[in-house]
């Protein structure tokens, strides 16, 4: 298996020698910069056999390198031995970044523009220098890649805002329009497919785990475009897929070609005066800028941050509404499998990690409206839950025995909404520090729910909330405590966030967030306890304007590993009662047995 | 009395007219940047009354309007009444600062260029636009202000290191010429006067309360000049300043008049190549900067920030010593007057804050090293103590009763250290409101003593962890939480802070900050608890480097307004143990009367 991989980096070494390149690089993403790209761009994987969600690599003629950051350290060194490719770590102190690494090793550098963003192909680019070269070779793997995945067309729908929340695609189309005329840009270009999907108010599967459709929407004062694979013009005929088409015409959005997006942008037929464009250059895809570049001149490209981002995280009244609810659905799910799981284990099934994660995802699947998990499942026992990002094998997984500390991260997409929650569960009897480190890391998460914040705060300003009880027994996580939770979207969006690196985002009322603390101990256990909360007002005081958190989580916190002394009288207090609001929330909705079995786990400490 | 203020601004109106200036804009600064001038540079107090220690003001043929902070606020109203100077909001929401103020409303703007900094003035003239001109005008007011105060002469004493603490000044001169040396630069400017006073371990009292020479120094590889008012070249004969002046040059440095700066900018003659001067625009006076914008070559002007100033915040083994012991010296003097202001005021002796403040001034100059105080004392009973900058005056000061808040911020300068301490007093009984809010800020306090943190954080990270008590009862303070302190030095100093603010600067071992939350209810009470605090070395675990925090200050918080259930049982445990220790050190230096008093103050809760 890895000769494989050692003959697919030969065969590009050729192409390179041919073609006269240096060094060629890749990344881990996609043309529109998604956190998780489809099969087709999984460039990475298929040079490297690494299949960790974030990396990218460098090939020269000497030398083959994958970049990636901590969360994947481990099973990048898993993965890649043997094949001759390296590790070079990032996000660590005197991390050597791809483009400082490539400026004294290579004059011309290939790159698949269509898969990195403007920002980064300029960050190679400067670093070269004046006498080095960036060459575009968008798709350049096709040559080697047999039976390389075509871009998906899975079958497109559309959203009823009317029941399941949000706002009608004419008013979403109405302020971004406005937001162009405030800007003075008369088109915008949308490249970011969750934003696509957001504007639209349309969903597909063409990335895993991410109800997204790949195309690009072009946004002028009197016309909308859809660049989209699935359209008319190619003759694909999925009878859903045309419903949402004729569906989106109706508001008068012209339906295209994916690759018809050159031409649109370079139309100008309409228009009777050079038109002003504006990008969002960290997500355009630097194979597109470059025509761009050909097409306006550059006083008339506007770059900039796309407005829709921000108004895509504040939810609205309806939104919020149905992520209550479907919290609750998805913790009736999580119970279910909670009870499943504890008394396999108990009744000494051998359950292994993949056994329970089949498991918990057949209990999501029982809820109406679900459409698959919004990620991968993490279902760890012990050392495996050391790894942040643990992937876990269908085959030779870890069985889960009655004692020490099982983590499982997952969530679902709902058509109201999307979760994610991260449960430790104490198996049976568990070490001193595995109960401090639980405690610990839940003190953290309590603390930070508990927080009241002036408003103008950003999430940076309150992560040492949740980190102050590791940090005062030297313990730390090494990822961001909080991401902003797409709706019926993205698992991960932004722009706000809860972490120690900066990020000047302040948390506004509306925003989804997880609330995610954690502990790992390589070759031990990890723990992790995540929620998702609502950033909502908390009113008015002499002293200013104020907002806290909702949690929207609704799943029981196992308290048998809890050392209350390390918990603290508040914390405390906040555990008993949330505890109580699950098992109230909860129990109508459980059979009697599992309601029962809640009523337990629920007691106060 | 206001009509002087109003007379002042006419004749500078009548000037403006005649120049041809469409506004006036004065600085509160001098020509170093200090933030607080020598009286010769009080421009805004001589034209307004304003005696505020920030307040820029600009002046236009209609317009008068001071602009200050939230410190300032009430303090402005009153001094400005009647003076047809106007208040201009600074650091609110919505504020306008003076450059965007003035655009639109003037073309010709002169400046007193000695008295604003690069960025300002750049700022100015950016604003104004290519059509608006900023004219410099140095010591614009010489000519309507008669009998204006020369610039200060005070007698200059030089820092023996081996007693006192600190380096020597030759391994400073080296340290920074390294520093130079990687940086690639001839010459290096020094404007700023704590900068000035740390590298060549001289004092003065130039500026109240900050032990400075009023000078400037240039540095090259081979030369070093000192410029300053008492140069022997003007005749000055102080015999201890000449003194100090025979030792500098021991070190090979050139004493010359404070003037010849400008020559001294501008004199090649000892180098062969055009040489590359660097200068940190941020203390640099406009005026001066102007001058060497002349002189060098715009290629050979480096800008930056300048290194003492992260240096000079790290204190040496000697002088966190001799700091150690400042602050127990500090702390008696401190228990001496708390003692005696109880005994006073229980005794009902008409004790008013002036008095107080007089008395606390007498206990600190019994202290050895004494040099004087390192701020104005703030002594404030009620709401006086609501102004967090309040000035206690002279004449018609409240009287201290035996109920309530009283609130004392002061500190010393001693040839060990300077000292920052604020204790609030509960002078008999208190309403439920002072004793929630007096907890709370102690809470937020006593967390942010607590607090531990990786290596690489900064005080604006761990921020919230002081604010975070008061946050929950939605109460807040509008200041920062730390300052840096320097050492027989300014009070405030950076670059490091503890504040809502971005500021980057990680925490490093040895730096010296202030730690005091507060809370101010107008017309009513406030209450602040400061400590200073040392950033130490906490040790290493398998999650990385610690950092955290020794108390230095050494004076017991008073129990008797605490409210133990809203402190919780960590904070009460740090507090008793606090208290516990300022006993054991204090009180082998005090009679046994105050003694025996302190012991019964220091008894656990």
């Amino acid at each position: 298996m890895k000769s494989t991989y050692v003959e697919r980096i030969a065969a590009l070494r050729a192409l390179m020698e041919a073609r006269g390149w240096d060094a060629v690089v890749f990344s881990g993403s996609d043309p529109h910069s998604s956190e998780y790209p489809a099969a087709r761009w999984k460039q990475v994987e298929w040079l490297t056999g690494f299949t960790g969600e974030a990396g990218d690599l460098v090939i020269t003629m000497n030398h083959a390198g994958l970049w990636t950051d901590s969360r994947y350290f481990i099973q990048a060194l898993t993965q890649l031995e043997g094949t001759g490719v390296e590790l070079h770590k990032t996000r660590i102190p005197g991390a050597v970044s791809i483009p400082q690494w490539l400026s004294d090793k290579a004059k011309t550098v290939a790159v698949d523009g269509l898969c990195w963003n403007v920002s980064a192909v300029k960050e190679i680019s400067d670093a070269l220098g004046e006498e080095g070269t960036v060459v575009d070779v968008p798709d350049m793997l096709d040559e080697l890649w047999e039976g390389r995945p075509h871009i998906p067309m899975t079958p497109i729908t559309t959203l009823d805002v009317d029941t399941f929340g949000g706002t009608v695609r004419r008013d979403k189309i109405s302020w971004l329009r406005k937001w162009m005329l405030i800007k003075g840009v008369d088109r915008m270009l949308l490249t970011s497919l969750d934003e696509i999907a957001w504007m639209l108010n349309v969903r597909a599967c063409d990335i895993d785990y991410n109800p997204l459709v790949i195309s690009y929407l072009l946004i002028s004062h009197d016309s909308v475009r859809w660049f989209v694979k699935k359209s008319v013009a190619e003759g694909y005929s999925d009878p859903d897929t045309l419903d949402s088409f004729s569906e989106i015409e109706m508001d008068d959005v012209v339906v295209d070609d994916y690759d018809a997006v050159f031409f649109g942008l370079s139309d100008f037929s309409e228009e009777q005066s050079p038109v002003t464009l504006f990008v969002d250059p960290s997500t355009l895809n630097h194979h597109l800028y470059t025509y761009i570049q050909d097409s306006y001149p550059s006083e008339r490209i506007v770059t900039g941050t796309s407005p829709v981002i921000l108004e895509k995280s504040v939810k609205t009244e309806s939104e919020i509404e149905n992520l209550r609810q479907t919290h609750v659905d998805d913790g009736v799910a999580m119970e279910k499998f909670l009870y499943w799981l504890e008394k396999e284990v108990e009744a000494g099934v051998p359950v292994t990690e993949w056994d329970a994660s089949e498991r918990l995802t057949e209990f999501r699947a029982e809820i109406p409206g679900y459409r698959g998990n919004s990620f991968e499942n993490i279902s760890a026992y012990g050392p495996g839950a050391a790894l942040p990002h643990y992937s876990t094998p269908k085959e030779g997984s870890a069985v889960i025995r009655p004692f020490g500390l099982y983590l499982v991260d997952s969530g679902g997409q709902y058509l109201t909404g999307t979760t994610d929650i991260t449960r430790t569960v104490p198996m049976g009897e568990c070490t001193q520090m595995e109960m401090e480190d639980y405690t610990l890391v839940l003190k953290g998460m309590i603390d930070l729910s508990m927080a009241v914040f002036p408003k103008g705060t950003a999430g940076c300003q309150i992560d040492s909330i949740a980190r102050m009880p590791l940090w005062k027994a030297k313990r730390n996580f090494g990822h961001g405590t909080g991401h902003g939770v797409g709706y019926y979207l993205c698992v991960h969006e932004g722009p706000q966030s809860i972490r120690y690196q900066y990020n000047p985002q302040p948390l506004l009322p509306g925003m989804v967030t997880s609330n995610e603390p954690a502990l790992y101990r390589e070759g031990m256990h990890g723990v992790r306890h995540e929620n998702i909360v609502l950033c909502r007002e908390a009113g008015e005081s002499e002293f200013g304007e104020w907002l806290d958190f909702e949690t929207l989580t609704c799943c029981h916190i196992d308290t048998s590993a809890v050392l209350p002394e390390l918990l603290g009288p508040e914390a405390l207090a906040w555990l008993n009662e949330y505890n109580e609001w699950v098992y109230q929330r909860l129990s109508p909705n459980l059979s009697c047995e599992v309601a029962e079995w809640l009523r337990a786990k629920t007691l106060p400490l």
